[in-house]
């Protein structure tokens, strides 16, 4: 019934009122016990931006203000401390969504009402404490999100904290929450704390394990670092190297990343990182694409930059993920 | 009054509403205190799958993706990544349930509706912290369960943890809402914590311990490990010895730990621990059966192995509880 | 996928757990905004007794004493008197599910857990009052559906009643609570009031405008009385007589009304009204699958008969209804 | 397994917990959906006063106050205007219980608490208006009655009034906290209103239809007026004709009430009218009992005689419901 | 006032209606700011039982299977494994009360309601771990008291542990919930924790004060161990000293724990502790009844004997106690 499939000019933005395509279906179909409410805000997602429809996305994450402070995040690029910027940014650049702490959101949201999907991050953290085991403060409510308009939530984990357990059970009761208001729920899972070394959060029996996590916690969309190859963990190393799990390169370590999410059957996004070379991201883009993730959360690497060359690089890293899939 | 058998008329579609058997009858009359919602919940649990009527049970648990990462869980069956794989393995061995937390039942309740019983384990624990006095978080609520149409609700309790009075507290609440709402609870009851050696979490004394409490607790069923004859404390060791309580051999054991479950007039079923070599699971099975116990829960020892491989083994383990109890 | 048939070995316990049968898959589809809850139960009550699985039903409803009086009610047969009766009815003839009133489902859900799915008529009306504008009283609630086991709430609507409007609010708070824990919605969609004529009752188009009110109310499952070819409503006959719908036999109407019913993409069973001779109520059920109906609901033609007519009438209709349609 | 008879031995103090008699664990066992505490109020009833055991029960209710005012109520017997009297009165006289409305238990509950079991009417009506449909007031809580330490609530209903369904209705909701809280639930059903004639609120037919809706409701004891052979309802009465259904005398009638009341599986007591001879009460308390009533709720025959009148036609009543039934 | 006792006719059915003694209608007068539901379910605990009427109580409790393991509880009589063993024991040895954690009840309650009065002891602990400063986990609520129909919850406090100060708040919290539903409130007060000799736990000084504790939290019924004449606090022993309160002998130091209990306006009874020999425990008994205390809680020194003789210490327990106080 939904096969008419709407044909794309070259270069042109979607149409965005076509029948969805059989790519969303079926992406949508993995998510068998959410609403109807929370399908639509998924769809909401996939569907908007240059690239909708295809079941990739390019995010737009704005908390470093909170996470980093105001000057380590905006001096670089000062129209950046004006969050009407970064509403900007996202809805010229094409992205699916953009995604803020509550002051942000409510700075631009009746402004920009209805240009972009809007996530708010519902918990955040600020580093004048430095703790070896973080946790992070609850500052915005699903009550919030329905307000300001948005197609989501997200919400940090770190796994490896002592306060790791707490935090799984704020994450199920805003899921639980979200979910019934028909929201989306997207889960940062970032592991760090006292048990894991510097290079263990981002190993890649950490990162899979940490996506795998936020899977089970009821999570549509993941989003992880990008894994390197060490391995953290005695354990999982036996079996990564008994079952010859390949994970030498990039793409097979994402795509490793993406089995560990159900098999496939959930959304993971990774994000970018710290501010880079321009190559060295797109490289990472590519990386991305060829194991089949699912896109990108791209933050300080466009807001960073002048807004000129933020736009050439996303337009750059959504011309990659629209490409067919290897 | 419940004994009239409906004959099966040749051509006629298959009666599926046989009156219950005596044995299960049995069992439900131990559970005088819950309303017909929660004997309704158990009795879809002891009349579900091959070992339908018996009074014993098969279940298929996989929260090892949680518990241990999903590499170490699903490495060595890669098709065991993807969620639908456990419905139909649950489904296609016969077994009486399936057992799983939020995110894996959550991804195919709706596919599989109807198809096998489904229970909410709903607090899981990670081991990307090792803590010597280990917590569980809370991931999911009876709200949940209800909403996935579980029929009961799986919560791990520690005893031995400093953290343990806190879970038993936890478990309380949640029971009294489960069976408010019709729904079975089981605990898994495993000890752990500073206060016990490795060897003392298997103990005998400390698993019957650790089963008491659970039953205690108001537990409709209890999971526990199999006992080895060690024997962790000193005032018990000073009863088991003047009491001579035969527990020498494995169905000693598993009479014992049936027998601290209220003098089995609970429902005790025991975890056959890490993947392991197929005649030493099978023995496992005979000694539980012969034991008394009511039956197994088999995670890491089904879906690790190939599909058909966990197919000839749960048969196999199902024909023995099939069997007429010694 | 759920396709595999599990093969029953010989001396092997019975097989429960056969993935469901295709057709029940197709029904399950159409309920797209329920949660898995309620998909399981309407599985349930889809896949119990000789019709399982073949996406016909027949329901047995004891409403009866509390809306005629016991002794019109029981008097033709005085086993009836007791509660425990009529679950052994519904059992032993292999129906889907009994329906009752709180206390007639009270006073046997413990003694009868888990051998019939049951439903709580959970508003009930009684004839010592002969208003023109009939209404009922509550008298059950979800939590009631929940505590005592039941897959479904059942609720009667009159259409036609100056009441009507008050109804329809109060089944959509109920319907809400019920779906929101996981429960199906039945409605009994009854015409009758002052601005209806006798025969208007049961005309075919006041029967379709009834089913489809019950319908937009959310309901999972519609019942209504098998119309007649009269046509109440000036407005509607221009229409039928227009468009030349095919009302003049009963298969004709039945599968009419099945159209009411969202084109067939909502499930309606019809009640066989007062007790009959057997021939009549026979050849209604054939009308009832030659067109296309769901199944029957017969409460006063089984157990106001001797129980083995009642046995043998039900097996005689289930055996129509296990036919392959036409 | 409750069957040991513990011996008393001479000199040691009175055995107050020797087990339930069988009757009255037959009696409790038709009450399968309840609670614990419901049954063991409901034991507390059956096992109190002088016909503790038997699975009889008189009961002295004293709401004519509310109902009829205080004249016409004690002005025959001054000393009942004082609220302990009827304390006294039902103590001495070893009745199960005693009922009355929420001010005559607040003005003795203390001092006589654990002295016999209280029944707190919740709804009340009074005659300075006389409606062709009575309704009642809501007049006490289920708080109310836990704080007081009653067993049960006890509640009006009018069936054949036009404010019946709201009755229904308030009733539901009244039982629903009173089970849930441990509380038996007694059903007051006198069918009044409109739609009656006067000679119909004690017909037979209606009489048995009133009781059945009581039960319907959920209640655990139902109380209802003497009957007589009239029939009201033409529909009724040609069903009591054609089957021949007893109702002659005062014992076929009381029979087929106790039918009407689920076959005999819910307790249903008779009350005794206005004030009479004593051996015209005396003759229907063994019209009850020869037709297997469970008993007698006496208000003004016993509160308007004087008191050593009442304790001696009190004593006469419990003698013929000692004996063992016909 | 309820003086009038009732003469028993011979061979009229027995009366257990009489009137209370004037000693419980003295002992009732002492709450005087408890509602009427709370004295009647005090007045079922004093009226049940050998020592019915008498003032005097004798109580079961049986928590050791949570508190210290099952093998220690129940291995030396094997057939109090069952739970059904406790409700037989309490009820036919004629105690007043059996008292017990959540499962033990739940799996009796409906086969005994009515028999004996429950107390739900609604919090436990274990002792796997073996902490300086112990706590005690919430395994009950006041709503599982009222559905399993107990007249009484039992909550533990350590006065001297660290914890000492969140367990009576939580008391405080749980006795203000169960005095508005009409419950009774006991509390267990066991001096335990880092601020204690091991001597000083059963100390005169220390009793005394764990006994006013718990009084002025709020309790009717109070519960210490036996205390020895050592004084463990100095500020304490001057007084003492000073004062010369006798506190050589057991019916001494009974008598000042008495008085430390509100000059004996407060119930207090006295625990046997660990297993002991029938002359030492009837010894201490008589000692309890000399100085003038309520009562005895006897739970391993009964349940861990043999059921006769059991049953055989407990009748001369409850002889002692019938005795007229010296």
């Amino acid at each position: 019934m939904q096969t008419t499939i709407e044909k794309r000019t070259a270069g042109s933005p979607a149409v965005k009122s076509a029948p969805i395509s059989s790519r969303v279906q079926e992406i949508l179909g993995w998510y068998g016990s959410d609403n109807p409410g929370t399908l639509t805000n998924l769809s909401r997602l996939l569907n908007h931006g240059r690239l909708a429809g295809t079941g990739k996305l390019v995010i737009l994450p704005v908390d470093q203000g909170f996470e980093h402070g105001p000057a380590r995040s905006f001096g670089p690029n000062p129209p950046a401390y004006n969050p009407h910027y970064h509403f900007e940014l996202a809805i010229e650049s094409g992205c699916n969504a953009y995604a803020a702490p509550l002051g942000f959101l409510e700075a631009g949201a009746r402004d920009f009402a209805g240009q972009i999907p809007l996530i708010l991050k519902v918990n955040d953290h600020d580093v004048l404490n430095d703790e070896k085991d973080p946790f992070q403060a609850l500052t915005g409510s699903v009550q919030d999100a329905l307000r300001l308009g948005c197609v989501a939530i997200g919400f940090t984990i770190y796994p490896g904290s002592t306060h790791r357990l707490e935090m799984y059970g704020q994450i199920r009761a805003y899921a639980e929450e979200a979910k019934k208001a028909g929201l989306a729920v997207i889960i940062w899972s970032y592991p760090r704390g006292s048990s894991l070394s510097k290079e263990g959060e981002t190993a890649i029996d950490v990162c899979g394990y940490a996506a795998q996590i936020a899977a089970q916690l009821g999570a549509h969309i993941i989003k992880v670092k990008l894994p390197t190859a060490h391995i953290e963990q005695d354990a999982a190393r036996k079996v990564y190297e008994k079952e010859k799990i390949p994970v030498a390169t990039l793409p097979e370590r994402v795509r490793h990343v993406v089995q560990c999410c159900f098999g496939g059957r959930r959304i993971v996004i990774f994000s970018g990182g710290p501010a880079d070379a321009t190559e060295t991201v797109l490289e990472e883009v590519r990386a991305i694409h060829a194991g089949g993730g699912f896109g990108s959360i791209i933050g300080r690497n466009s807001f960073q930059r002048k807004k000129a060359d933020a736009l050439k690089l996303l337009k750059d890293i959504i011309e990659i993920y629209s490409a067919k899939s290897s």
